[in-house]
C-alpha cells in the first residue's frame, strides 16, 4: 500500500459543495487502495478577510498574535472535509498543524519547517484514517502557532509527502497543469506533460505564480514528484519531478512574464569597493526585496547600478536609496515602474548556444527595447517595458516553437 | 499584587470597535495594580455562523470535528484582542486552551475541565503580560481539542480563577447585575448587590439564563466570588459570593421564569415497582432532558405521571414515550406544549413557612392555574399557562415585595 498526499487550495474548497466534491475526489484515491493524507488552504477569501479584520484592530505588525489569527482559516477548511468523507462512511480526521507535528522555528509569518514528528499521522493512517491536515501552519517547541507565510500549504504537503514517504505529492487545484505559456496570452500554449524541479523552480521565480518555490525546493531536496492538476476531473496534469526527461531536452520549455517590475537606476557613482553593499544592507534591513541587479562597466572610474524591485515597494525603495545616493557622492537616482520582464525556460540552453542570440533578435525584430537583461543556466530574462510584454511572449513561444 | 479574572462575552465583543473598548478596560483595570487574565467569548454571532456552515456539509453529528471548528471562534477573539492592547503601548498575549494548559476528559461538545497546567501563564504573568485566554475550549491528553458546551466561556473564567487564586473572576456583559427579577417584565425590579451561590444556582436553572450553572457550582466549590457587571462602565454589578449574606435573609431574592416548558402526562399507569425507570431511561439515552417530574398519589392502584420537558423536544419525547406506556399498559399519553414555569428562590424561605402558600394565593387571586408544582429547599415553582407568566412574575415581585 502506497501513500499519497493531495493538497486542495484556494477556489477547489472556497464553498461547502465544492467541500463536498473534493471529499468524493479523496474516497476516490482512498478507494484507490493507497492511503491518503489531505492538506487544505483555507476557503476562499478566508485569510484575506482576516486579514481586514486584523486591520480594523491595528495597523502595527503583531506576528505571533497574527498567526494564530490565520491559522484559524485551515482548522475550519479541515474539519468540514473531515466531516464531509465522514458523511461517506469514510473514516476521517482532521489534524492541526500542532497535533500533525509539524514543528518549525519561531520566525512568525514566514517559519520555517524543522521537522515532522509523524507519529500521530503514522498512527491514524494505520487506524485506517483519511488524514486531514490543516495547511500553512506549524507549531514550535515551546507550543506557539507559526504560519509557513503565503503558498505555505503547498509547503506542508510536500513536507509532510517526504516525511511520510508518499509517492507523489498531488497539488490539485483550478489549473490543469503548467504551461508552455500563459494560455492567456498564449492561445497555442500547451500544457506540460512533465518539468524539471530547477526549470520549475525558475519558472515561479519568474512570473509563473502557480506554485510556492520553497514547495519546489524541498520536492527537489527529498525528490517527492508533484504532480499539479485539476481538482475536479481526471487529467492528468503536469509532474513536476527530478527523473530523466520525459520529453526532448535541448528546447526552451516555457516562456514566464511578470508585470510587476519597477526599475530604479543609481546614476554617476564613482566607482570604489563597498558601493553595492552600502545600497544593497540597507534595502534589505527595510525587507525590500532586491530583484535582478546590473552594475554597468566602469568608465572614467563612474559607473551606474541598476536594480529592479515590485512595483509598489518602488516608493520605499527610492527613500531608502536617495540619501544614500548622495552619501556615496552619485549624480542621481531615477526610477520607472513602468517596466515587467519575459524569460524563456529550459534545462537543455546550459549547453546550447545561440538562445540568447534568438531571443534578443526575436525582440529586435518587433522592436521592443530591452532594458536589463539577467541569466542563469537554464534561464534568459529581459526587462522590457510593460506595454510590450505580452507581444514579447507569443513571440518568444512562437520563435522557440514552444508549442510544437 | 493580586489577581483579577475577567471574562468577556457576545456582544461587548461584537465588533473590532468594541475589541478595543474592552482592551480600554482590561488596561484599566491592569493600570490598577493587579494582574489579568482575560477569557474571551467568539464575536458575536460567530459560534451560530459556524454550526450553520457545518450544517451545509452535514446533517450528521461529527462532535470531535465540530470542537476544533468552534473553537477558532474564540482563538479569533483572543488574538484580536492581545494585538488591541498591544497597540495601546501594553504587553499582551494570546493563549488558546490548550496553551494556557486547560486540560479536559475526551467528551466532546460538552468536556469537563481535568485540571489546569498554570505554568505557561504564570511565566506569562510574571513576564508582565496581559493574558488573555480563548474560552470555551480546552485539550485532552492526546491533544484533542474539546469545548465544553454552550456558555463554556463562563466556565473557563472561573476554573483560571480558581487555579490561579484570583480575587474575583469578572464577567462582564451587556448585563449590569442579577436582577430581582427580568426588568422587561417587571418594571420595578431592582438589580441586586449580592446573591449566593446556592440562589443564582437556582435562578439560572429555573430561567436567568444569564449564566452556565457549571460556572457557578465551580465558583461554588472553590469559593471564588463573581462579580457580574456591564463590560462598558463602572456599575458595582451583582457579586456572587459565598460569605455572609449582605442583605436581609427570610427573603424573595428573585423570581424567575422561563416561557419554554412542554408537559407529557402518562395517563392511567397501573402502579408498579420501575414504571418511573421504564420511561426515563429510553428518554435519557435519546438525549431528552427532562425536568419537573410528577406522579400523582395512586388511587385504586392507578397513576398518572406528569413530566416537562423543553418545547423543541417535545415531539421526540412522545415519540419514545408513546410506544412505552403501551407497553407498561397506560391508558394514554396526552401533551401540552403552551406552558411555563415561574419560580420564586431565596436562602431565607427554606426555614420560613408560608412561602408557598402565599406564593398559590397569589396566582389564585390573578386567576391563574397552577398545573404543577416543585420545590427545592430555596425554591418554589409552579408551572403554569404560558400566556400567564409575565402577570404571574409581576404579582409574585410585588406580593413578595422583591423590590422593597
Amino acid at each position: 500500500m502506497a501513500l499519497v498526499v493531495q493538497k486542495y487550495g484556494g477556489t477547489s474548497i472556497a464553498t461547502a459543495a465544492r467541500i463536498k466534491s473534493v471529499a468524493r475526489r479523496v474516497a476516490k484515491t482512498y478507494d484507490g487502495g493507497d492511503q491518503v493524507v489531505v492538506v487544505v488552504s483555507a476557503m476562499g477569501d478566508t485569510t484575506d478577510d482576516l486579514i481586514k479584520l486584523a486591520g480594523q484592530i491595528t495597523k502595527q505588525s503583531h506576528p505571533r498574535e497574527m498567526d494564530i489569527l490565520l491559522s484559524t482559516g485551515e482548522l475550519v477548511t479541515s474539519t468540514l472535509l473531515a466531516m464531509a468523507l465522514r458523511d461517506m462512511g469514510y473514516k476521517a480526521i482532521s489534524l492541526s498543524g500542532a497535533q500533525a507535528g509539524i514543528k518549525t522555528d519561531g520566525t512568525y509569518r514566514r517559519a520555517r519547517i524543522v521537522k515532522i514528528e509523524t507519529k500521530r499521522i503514522m498512527a491514524e493512517l494505520e487506524a485506517g484514517q483519511i488524514v486531514i491536515v490543516a495547511g500553512f501552519q506549524g507549531i514550535t517547541d515551546d507550543m506557539d502557532v507559526t504560519t509557513l507565510g503565503r503558498g505555505g500549504s503547498d509547503i506542508s504537503a510536500v513536507a509532510l509527502a517526504a516525511a511520510l514517504g508518499a509517492k507523489v505529492c498531488e497539488r490539485l487545484t483550478d489549473t490543469d497543469g503548467i504551461y508552455s505559456a500563459d494560455p492567456r496570452v498564449v492561445p497555442e500554449a500547451r500544457r506540460l506533460e512533465g518539468i524539471g524541479y530547477e526549470e520549475m523552480l525558475e519558472l515561479v521565480t519568474y512570473g509563473n505564480k502557480v506554485m510556492q518555490p520553497r514547495a519546489i525546493e524541498l520536492a527537489e531536496l527529498y525528490n517527492i514528484p508533484i504532480r499539479v492538476a485539476l481538482s475536479f476531473n481526471d487529467s492528468p496534469g503536469t509532474l513536476i519531478h527530478g527523473g530523466v526527461s520525459m520529453e526532448i531536452r535541448n528546447k526552451v520549455r516555457s516562456v514566464a512574464y511578470d508585470l510587476d517590475v519597477a526599475k530604479i537606476t543609481v546614476v554617476g557613482i564613482p566607482d570604489k569597493p563597498g558601493i553595492a553593499a552600502s545600497i544593497f544592507v540597507p534595502l534589505a534591513k527595510t525587507g525590500i526585496s532586491v530583484d535582478t541587479i546590473v552594475q554597468n562597466a566602469s568608465i572614467n572610474k563612474i559607473t551606474d547600478l541598476t536594480f529592479t524591485v515590485a512595483k509598489d515597494q518602488m516608493g520605499d525603495a527610492m527613500k531608502v536609496t536617495k540619501p544614500i545616493a548622495k552619501k556615496i557622492g552619485a549624480k542621481d537616482v531615477v526610477s520607472d515602474a513602468n517596466l515587467g520582464k519575459v524569460s524563456i525556460i529550459g534545462t537543455g540552453m546550459q549547453n546550447t548556444p545561440g538562445f540568447a542570440a534568438k531571443m534578443f533578435a526575436t525582440l529586435s525584430e518587433k522592436g521592443i527595447n530591452i532594458e536589463l537583461i539577467s541569466t542563469s543556466e537554464i534561464r534568459i530574462t529581459c526587462i522590457i517595458e510593460e506595454s510590450k510584454v505580452k507581444e514579447a511572449v507569443r513571440a518568444l513561444h512562437h520563435a522557440f516553437e514552444v508549442e510544437a
